[in-house]
């Protein structure tokens, strides 16, 4: 029998479909390998082409000093402008502002054939530095309520360009799924005296059936009631509502954490396409007891349809239990054990 | 310079990219034609067939009276089942219910070939007809708390058979989303008294940019803040919160600017995949004077990607008053004058 379970966090339910259930291994799309080059000649973020994006923001050079190995650029096709007045207009029903924000691109290596799964560590960690820096970097500007950091891999989750990179939006709102998000948050708190998701994290811990990897600062699982197969979050393990308090030891563990999930996805499900984002509190809600930051990361294995749309309910066909216990045995180099 | 824009409904922020906004005729993915037959020996919607479905909830007959027009079963990959127990269960942060729930499978037509917009509009009332009669059977079970009426049309709608059908997914659960919405309506009445999409409606006649197409009953849309290209809400005119509630005169003229809508759609973006659902309050709010139930088409031209999953906030290319512009310029066969 199908069962119906309801997201703690978000309050939304979704259907276990058991009955149309597949096994892990049957969601994997078989695609022919293709022989991606290390250097394309018309890429805009290969090394050589660095002229033909905007002026760089900031790098971080590579050993040998002579170049870089991940760099920061204004995205050329923004979706929002610095140049913009963040400034409100209501007419009756009408609700605007300036397209005032910032949108970074961040290119993760100039290797145009890597993929994040497979590059080292040290150097993840160095892309995760940089998130950092240019969070905190923003997160300064009073001009901006909320900084979003994500990632596109592959032509079903968005991606325009081959070449590994990440991208940041600075928006002058806080938008209103956020909002919604903190406030269920800020309710339990209110109610029980503790933070949902330190909670739940123990609770986890606990029962060890949704975890697919725990370190000493980073548990990645499966929710109860995710909405999506393989959809895996990883929350540090110290309360923290702001990605920006992650701590230099959290950061190389958050590298290693990373890396291994996006291993695990890669070689058990051959290199599906993903999204991951970073999910925190407003800039201006630092050190708020109620909300944790997390990551989270999104394999794009289905696709959402009229009942999605017209509901906001998902139908997952693989059940998170199975899901956790399939990504547990993908053996990986990195292999953090699974579990506490 | 971009603008954001707030959804008066939702409260979603969206960003409208004018920067690298797109003509309306630049979205179109060019396709191949290809030729579909009108019977398709092992499709298990087509004639002939019927003993492959589960057995028949209703039907429509066709005009000879020796077959039908439209056919309701049950869905054979059920995501919910009518056996199951809706009791709900709560251990500590995992909260469960029995996936009782009712999935049917509505049969536009018995033409595998056929797609909505062509099909004449007696046919597409009869369609609407048997929604309604579905709607309100399901809605008389106490068991029921809301039922979701959708059409996957194209692969990246997520339609995964070819032969035209709409489909009704009866659930046990408001979802939040669902619950949230109406929230809004209802403290929107309790501050001015009146129904935020009425006076919505009355602005945008007033306004005339955004409309595609008002007729005695409906008005097709584009929102001040759609959140994705040619995204057309398709609204009544008289207060309703239900779609039970729609009237005989009513139907006729909604399968009219349904027809309308898709076939501009079809003949404007070369067949673009599509969902439509129809968002009616739950059964139990029948007659609130706070919600009003409408159609939303939605074509997937563009995929979400890591920012619109981490944010909620979408990005759109294609300016809301340009889209309403083209599919108001479209000419369709059926061609009811655009605006008041």
């Amino acid at each position: 029998m199908p069962e119906l379970r309801q997201n703690y966090f978000t309050k939304e339910w979704v259907i276990i479909a058991t009955d149309r259930a597949k096994r892990p291994e049957e969601m994997v799309k078989h695609r022919e390998a293709k022989t991606v080059a290390r250097h394309v000649e018309n890429c805009v973020f290969c090394v050589g082409n660095e002229g033909k994006t905007p002026p760089e923001v900031m790098r971080v050079p590579n050993a040998a000093g002579d170049s870089w190995q991940v760099r920061v650029v204004p995205n050329k096709f923004a979706a929002l402008s610095p140049e913009a007045q963040p400034t409100r207009t209501i007419q009756r029903s009408r609700r605007t502002m300036g397209g005032f924000g910032v949108h970074d691109v961040i290119i993760d290596t100039p290797d145009h054939s890597q993929i994040m799964a497979l590059l080292p560590e040290a150097h993840i960690a160095n892309v995760l530095k940089v998130y950092k820096s240019r969070y905190d970097a923003l997160s300064l500007d009073p001009r901006i309520a909320h900084v979003t950091i994500f990632k596109n891999h592959g032509g079903d989750a968005g991606a325009s360009l081959e070449h590994p990179h990440s991208q940041l939006i600075a928006t002058p709102v806080i938008s209103h799924q956020v909002r919604e998000r903190f406030q269920q948050a800020l309710a339990h708190y209110d109610e029980y005296g503790e933070c949902m998701f330190c909670q739940t994290l123990e609770e986890e811990m606990t029962e060890q059936s949704r975890i697919v990897l725990a370190t000493d600062h980073f548990v990645a699982m499966e929710l109860f009631a995710s909405p999506t197969p393989f959809c895996t979050p990883i929350y540090p393990r110290r309360h923290m509502a702001s990605f920006g308090d992650i701590s230099a030891v959290e950061i190389a563990d958050l590298a290693r954490v990373l890396k291994t999930v996006l291993a695990k996805l890669y070689h058990g499900l051959e290199n599906p396409d993903f999204n991951f984002t970073i999910r925190s509190a407003p800039a201006e809600y630092v050190g708020v007891k109620h909300f944790h930051w997390y990551v989270s990361i999104i394999p794009r294995m289905t696709r959402t349809a009229g009942f999605e749309l017209g509901s906001g309910m998902f139908i997952n066909t693989v059940v998170p239990e199975a899901a956790a216990e399939f990504l547990r045995n993908v053996k990986v180099e990195l292999g953090v054990g699974a579990g506490g």
